[in-house]
């Protein structure tokens, strides 16, 4: 789908909110919107066709709006392009403009309601939520081959860390490998800063790549992602040196179990709130659900979180073309934890793993 | 300065607004005033002495919370920190909260106000903009510590280079050499992504190191920082491949001259404004103030973009104790641009640079 179809959804979904035109400050928006990728844009989309959709940005960005930007006309303007932005809409005649709430500051509405005239004030910005966001949450056949390469890239570097997964390294020798690897692959970025948690640290769901030396005897906890031609991954893998205890075999099953049970419920239809009862249902019967504090999943593509929301009480429907996380895991405080997470694609039957790198016991 | 010492800052600060307390959600502020480090986090700071200031994060941080904040209650809540923070701040009998509207999304006001007993809303929640990031402008004892180690490490990064910046490499592999050692040094992520443009493309201010290849002849814009101890540093250097034009000769000059006179402004009591008049009177004469196309500088700290601006207009007066950079540039486009910058602390008399590593004509 090319960046026109994506405006014509946009607009559709615009003209159905009962709004002129939207007002897109939301930087992935944005670009997926029109493919601009610099830091201060707005977009405008007016609902009628006499009108083009113009790209609000500053002088910094002349040249690459120039080459990046299509469909669109490009407006350079000395300050704020939310500013430029509503300024451009008031003299264009529009007058109710949706805008994301969800994405716009309490001062930086107050800064667009007073770019405009005094007597256009009164409800000319309409609030729409996530409207655009939530469009992105289906992937289009491109989006796809991007996620795609994204994931596989993340599934190569997992693959190729063993020899650095040793006692003694540190988490961040551990990170800074897999991160070098990444780059030297074409990454731009990592999606998030990379979690390699060690020892009592797996107990930590968030336990960034720290100092810590890894244990002779423990798990390790991998929870990373790339950025590729701008679409994110994200997987998790939990491995093991040295011999572990029955109780670290008994919990690694059972969050295994919880994923692939998980995994096993995506499909169109199924809410958010059945793929999380049923990874956490495992952990239930496990006796382990009260050490499972935190979601099953989210969305995933231009943005590392995006909809829609795998947790308790979601009763939005899993869509195909949709990309999702499944990473159910269990933390122990004080002793150890244990995560597992894939990236998944509904597709119109099931679901497809596009991360398929072992999830199987690794003891190294 | 202790988070006690900074808490009662930001107390007296919120007395003199003529709130009850904070809600503290921007995640710099909430680590500048307790210590800790989560991506969930709220912070509520009662000016009365009889409450205890409750830091309100969720289960994933618990161990994390435990071992980082200090002089706060933690509180668990299985939702949004803002959200509970509300619920918290109404049940301890706060009824006028300050909060920061230029970090608080109009979506989440309104969730934070939804919160509250109804009878409360009206007038709970008073807009007292950026009072804590205000506060960070001036850094204490312990940041400029903290800032000067990430600006020298800046500077090492930058001084041993050069041996990969040679015609054919590509600027992502200059950054990654550059990234690369900065992680090895210890720096736990970049303060940005790194700005590598080489050729043509030094005349893009923002300019992201892409896969374009050095040329033979023409400028390199390394613009770059680390994060060390959870302190940003930011600096720029443009460095010559090459022979270069009598142009390319002039316009550096011109710009080196521009950022020497920024700097030599720096004192206390001068305004951001005036700064930025200095560096940019001098391309001014040299007619080549239409090219300089941003501001002179911004503080930085915590955040690679904090106050005061450095700006025309800004009426700010500088303080000691502040960090700014100062980075006028010159951009041509399509032909090439050039852009210095150091960081510079506000002492009691003038200014110190931060990074000393040579702006002297560099020809590789």
């Amino acid at each position: 789908m090319s960046e026109t179809a994506r405006r014509q959804q946009a607009i559709a979904a615009a003209a159905k909110a009962g709004v002129d035109a939207l007002v897109i400050t939301h930087l992935p928006d944005v670009r997926w919107l029109c493919g601009f990728t610099g830091s201060n844009a707005a977009l405008v989309l007016p609902v009628s066709s006499r009108l083009r959709p113009v790209l609000v940005t500053d002088g910094r960005y002349t040249a690459q709006a120039k080459s990046e930007a299509r469909g669109v006309k490009v407006v350079i303007a000395p300050k704020a392009a939310a500013i430029a932005a509503s300024e451009w809409a008031a003299k264009s005649r529009l007058r109710r403009c949706g805008f994301d709430e969800g994405n716009t500051t309490v001062a930086a509405l107050k800064q667009m309601q007073a770019a405009l005239p005094g007597k256009l004030r009164r409800g000319f910005f309409a609030p729409i939520g996530s409207l655009v966001s939530t469009l992105r949450w289906v992937k289009d056949k491109q989006e796809i081959s991007r996620m795609r390469a994204a994931a596989a890239l993340g599934c190569r570097l997992f693959d190729t860390i063993f020899d650095h997964i040793v006692p003694g390294a540190s988490e961040a020798e551990v990170s800074l490998a897999l991160e070098y690897n990444a780059r030297v692959a074409g990454a731009t970025e990592m999606s998030f800063p990379s979690i390699v948690a060690s020892g009592p640290r797996s107990a930590l769901p968030h336990g960034r790549a720290s100092s810590a030396r890894l244990p002779r005897r423990g798990f390790v906890t991998l929870d990373f992602g790339v950025v590729l031609d701008g679409y994110c991954s994200d997987m998790t893998r939990t491995v093991h040196l040295g011999r572990a205890s029955a109780e670290e075999r008994r919990v690694y099953e059972a969050v295994l179990e919880a994923q692939e049970a998980g995994v096993a419920a995506v499909r169109p239809g199924i809410s958010g709130g059945d793929v999380d009862e049923a990874a956490r249902s495992v952990l239930r019967r496990a006796r382990l659900d009260k050490w499972f504090t935190h979601s099953t999943g989210h969305g995933v593509g231009l943005e590392i979180h995006e909809g829609p929301r795998l947790a308790a009480g979601q009763t939005q429907k899993l869509e195909p073309g949709m990309v999702v996380t499944i990473e159910p895991g269990v933390y122990l405080p004080g002793k150890f934890g244990v995560r597992i997470e894939d990236m998944v694609l509904v597709t119109q039957t099931g679901a497809e793993i596009l991360t398929p790198s072992t999830r199987a016991w690794i003891e190294l």
